[in-house]
Parts: structure tokens; C-alpha cells; sequence
């Protein structure tokens, strides 16, 4: 609906392929709760997801990292299972412990879900997103995303949070096209949600497949890359010049496949993938962003060192600067400005 | 002591860099409780600790899957928390739970452990080896273990199993020397822990390093690399013959400088290799060992195809057929029998 509206903003132009004398800088779960501002507005949450779907409350903690440290992107703050939520399970949130969430484990539960509705279900995210556009600051890009099916999948099959993902590689493996329907189903809400978070004013998207790292090569393929290519291929089509940021964590030596095969514009490094290999191999195709270990920002010591290699090794190409994963929520606000810092002096 | 008894076996034979026209067999935890016979003997043991030290029934536990299945390769029965305990650490295996662990997390608790006595300690381990050098079919080799350095000191820092190793992270990013001098400890009692066990008669070694997955490319040179080079040169100048077989799970692009870097003998591989880039980049060098998904034998259904791709893919050069990772306690036994078969019968 709105076109896009900050062409300006150098997320956007790195994600376009150029390279930047500085580059730009946002980190995954900025939002949250290292922040104190974050920690009292979920005081005033009845729940998470209840902050998920307050467009107000949720707007607020989109817009808190971005008023503290003026990074180049705001993440939409939301939840990779609003969308198995959407799709009508239980999903909870309980204190100090994973989520909690109704489990689909045959074929015939696959087919009990709600086809359609989702985009109605998660209206308030998109209402979020029309609040944070309207809000934030120019050159500030806002980036929304999803989980990917194999990872949504897995919490849904598993009813929660997993170490070995038993029963999802169960299943997968014993009933492929049992599963398959279930991911089918994560293909078409997925692209719905992305497609409505473009529509409400989201700059660019990002997939996060977290659990992309515990496949074997045919399930990568089929669990994976497949269901991303249908993905990027939808959203191709209705919106041809959104970039999407493809983020298999743990992917390993199939980073390249799943560069070259999934159509995803820019590609999300974790802190495992060794620099060298992903600027000859993988930044030649398409943009990076990465990885400094979230680790290295909590305790610190090491932090300007990192820095300065992560900038050598990605500064001569497109390059968006970010953690291998998530903020970490005992991570010092010191040490994210100090982060800040070093990236906008530059190499 | 004994020399190399068993020279024509063909897992020794593979591991020396031959190319074999039926590849040799062993599977990672085929000693363990998806065998009823290993639940019997369990059952007559204090805890698993006491198995492991009971050098009768640890022998029984090393034999029962070659007696059921004639396997190319007996590995011992034992543990890789065998070595923090022979240091001095409380070590507990709780019913249903994982191991629990006295922790170690300041350099003043390493300085405290004890210097030597690890071999005297673990003697009853070696008796074990022994036991069953003495028992094993002609044609059937012995491989002895032990944790890598940076996979122990997790459990030493944790305090048991754990999801995101952030004490060990920390620790290790906080005070690298400190974290280190744990490091140099472990990297001691390993070698004298393998060589011990050489001297009672095990034919090959491998090292677990089941943790290395989750370190960044300095940390993963630093932690892994490093310490696994001083091991192999320890024990390349004590006993020359005996080939080390690295298993650096989930290490992903980090897997060729493991392997050109080590100086391991031959590698493990995970499942969630891609064969054809193994067989390209790391079966040139060394012969490789894998890479069955655990989760493929116990469902069973695609077991067939996925034998015959990996046969294909690892056939035409020095290989020893094994899984990605351990078996299931739930394997169905035939499944393991039918896998048997299926790598005798060969391409």
C-alpha cells in the first residue's frame, strides 16, 4: 500500500548490492529483553503474545532500540509462532521455560487447520507495522519477517523448543508426504504473513530458519531449500523488489546450495560459517550479513578485534553488519553501543 | 604391549588409505540400550559409572553387537566423562537426565586438580581393552575413545549437557588463558588416557569432539584445531602405526581445515555433510567414515536408498561405512541387521 518508502536508507541499498564505505548495522533481537525499556513495557503485558498483539505496545518495543542507539533497520518485534497460532494452536509462553505449543503429529491434524484466515488472525502485527512506518525515522529501513515451514514445523510437531528434534525427523522420514502437507501449509501462510507485512509497509523480510543446521542433505533439500524457493518465488511475483534475507543458522556446508538455489537476495551468516569461505563463496552471489558471535558482544574483550576482522573480511562487497544470532539477554547496553560505535568508524 | 594383532582386519585396512570393494562396518553407540542384552547387563550394574568400571562387564557390553551382528569393528564400552573423573570431578548419570558433572569454571579449580594418576585411576579401563583384545574374532578390530578437549571441558563447565554452552563461552571469551590452562589439562590426561588404552591393545582411537559445531572460526582453531594437533602429535611420536579417527560433529566449513590442519588420520563425518563436497574436499586427503542419519536407521523406511547413496558417493575411495552420530536407544534391531546386510551385500 505504501510503496516503498525510504529509498534512501542504506539497508536497503547494501541489500541491493552495493558496497558502502560504512556499512549499515541492525541485530537480530535488538528488541528486547537486555533492554530495560523492554523489560518494563512487558511488565505491563498480560503475556507475550499478548505484547505480540498489542499494535501499540508491540510498535513501542519495534521503535525502543532505534531511539536508543539509532541503528539502520528496525526489526518488526512479533514471534516466529504467531503463525502456527494463527493456524489455530495453543501456543504459550511460560515464565523462565520455552514456548509451549499444541502439537501436530499425522496427516489427518494437518488437515483440521484453518485454510485461510491467517492474515485476518495476525492483523494486528500488520497494524504494528503500519504504527512503526509511520514513526520511524527517515533512512531507517524496517525489516519483517517469518519463521521458515522446516522451523516453524519443528515446533509444532515437537510441541515446543527440542534437542534432537525426534519426532519432527520421525515423521518427516516415516510419512514424507504427511509432513509435506503440514510444510505446504507453512509455505501458504508464510507467504500470506510476508505478503501482508510488505503490503503494511515492510521494507525488506527476513526468513529465520533456525533449525536449518540438524538436516541431513536430501531432508535440507527437501525441508529447506524447496519450501524457501516456493516462498521467494510467491513474494517474487506480487512484490518483485522487496529483498529477502534467507537465514539458515547451522547450515553449514550448505550455505552455497541454498544460496544458489533458494532465490533469496541476501544471505544471513551465522557465527560458525568461517569468513574467508563466505566472502569467496557466497558474498560473489548475493549480499552478506553476519555474524559476530553473540558472545563476543556479551562479554566484550574481544569485541573490537572481531570487529574490525567481520569489516575486512565483508567491507569490500555488499555487506550488512549484524550478530550470528540473537542479542543475548544479559548482554550490557554498554557493549551494544560500543558495537555501534565501532561499526559507523568504520575499518 | 600386544602389538598389532589383527592386521587384516578391513576397517584397519580402510583407515591406512585402501580402497575396499565391500567397505568395513562399525556403528558409533553400537554397544548400548537398543540391545536387550546390553538392558540385562545394565540392569546388574550399581550405575553407569560402575559398567563402565567393571572390566567384565564393560568387556561383555564392547562384544554383545559383534556377537549379534559380526561387525568390522568393536568400539570400547566406556565414556567420555571417564577422563574429568579420573581428574578429580564428581560424575553422575541420573536416570531419564543427562550426566551431571562437579563444575570447573575459574583457573584456580584447574590449578587444583590433580596432576597425575589419570592412567592409574582409569586402569580398570584398560583392563577392559584388554579383556576384550583377547576375546575378539580374528579379523575384528578394537577402536578405543575418548572426548576432545573442548567437548569434555563443556561438560566441566556446564556442569552436565547443555543447549547454548553459555558458561563455557563465556569463560572461554573472558579468559582465554585461564579457560586454557582446562584446555592443556584435558589435552594431557587424552593422551595418556588413548595411549594407555593403545597399550592394552586397541588397534585405532577416535576422538569425540561432539560440541565443535557451535564455535566460531577463532575459537574453533583455538579450542579444536589446536588442541586436537598436540594430541595427534603425541601420540604419532609414542606409537606411529595406530591411526586417529577425528569426529568434529557439526563443523560444517570449518571440516577441511580440521582434517589438512590435525593431523588426524582419517575423519568422521556427520550426517549433515554433503557427500559429494566430502568426497570432493576431504576424502582426497584421508579416508572418511559416516555419514548414515541415525534417524534413517531407526525409521528404517528409506534405509536402502540411503545405503546405496552413500556407497556410491564414499565407495571408490578409503572408506568405513558408520552413522552421523550414535544409534537411538528405540533402533529396532533389525533395522540394524538389515543395514548389516545391506553394506555386505555392497554396491
Amino acid at each position: 500500500m505504501t510503496g516503498r518508502r525510504r529509498p534512501t536508507s542504506i539497508v536497503m541499498r547494501a541489500l541491493a548490492g552495493e558496497t558502502l564505505a560504512r556499512p549499515p548495522l541492525w541485530l537480530m533481537r535488538q528488541a528486547g529483553r537486555y533492554l530495560p525499556e523492554y523489560r518494563e513495557l512487558r511488565r505491563g503485558a498480560r503475556d507475550f503474545l499478548d505484547l505480540c498483539f498489542s499494535p501499540k505496545r508491540a510498535a513501542e518495543a519495534t521503535l525502543q532500540p532505534i531511539r536508543r542507539f539509532g541503528l539502520d533497520a528496525a526489526i518488526l518485534f512479533s514471534d516466529i509462532l504467531v503463525v502456527p497460532w494463527a493456524l489455530g494452536r495453543k501456543v504459550e509462553y511460560r515464565e523462565g521455560e520455552g514456548p509451549v505449543v499444541e502439537t501436530v503429529r499425522e496427516r489427518a491434524a494437518v488437515e483440521s487447520l484453518p485454510h485461510d484466515g491467517v492474515t485476518m488472525r495476525l492483523a494486528p502485527v500488520y497494524e504494528t507495522v503500519q504504527r512503526v512506518t509511520a514513526m520511524l525515522p527517515a533512512g531507517t529501513a524496517l525489516i519483517g519477517f517469518a519463521g521458515a515451514p522446516w522451523t516453524v514445523a519443528t515446533y509444532m510437531v515437537e510441541g515446543g523448543s527440542s534437542r534432537d528434534f525426534a519426532a519432527t525427523k520421525r515423521w518427516s522420514l516415516r510419512d514424507p508426504e504427511g509432513f509435506g502437507v503440514l510444510i505446504g501449509r507453512l509455505v501458504t501462510a508464510t507467504i500470506d504473513h510476508l505478503s501482508a507485512q510488505i503490503e503494511a509497509g515492510a521494507d525488506a523480510v527476513q526468513l529465520f530458519d533456525s533449525w536449518a543446521g540438524v538436516l541431513d542433505e536430501n531432508s535440507f533439500r527437501r525441508w529447506v531449500i524447496e519450501p524457501t524457493k516456493r516462498i521467494t518465488a510467491a513474494l517474487a511475483e506480487r512484490h518483485p523488489d522487496v529483498p529477502i534475507i534467507g537465514f539458515p543458522r547451522g547450515a553449514g556446508l550448505m550455505y552455497r546450495a541454498y544460496v544458489d538455489e533458494t532465490g533469496i537476495t541476501a544471505i544471513g551468516l551465522d557465527s560458525m560459517v568461517p569468513r574467508d569461505v563466505a566472502q569467496r563463496t557466497l558474498q560473489c552471489s548475493v549480499p552478506v550479513q553476519g555474524n559476530l558471535d553473540p558472545f563476543v558482544l556479551l562479554v566484550g574483550s574481544a569485541l573490537q578485534s572481531e570487529v574490525e576482522a567481520i569489516l575486512a573480511s565483508f567491507g569490500g562487497g555488499p555487506f550488512v553488519f549484524n550478530l550470528g544470532h540473537g542479542v543475548l539477554p544479559d548482554t550490557p547496553i554498554d557493549h551494544v553501543a560500543q558495537l555501534v560505535e565501532l561499526v559507523r568508524r568504520g575499518p
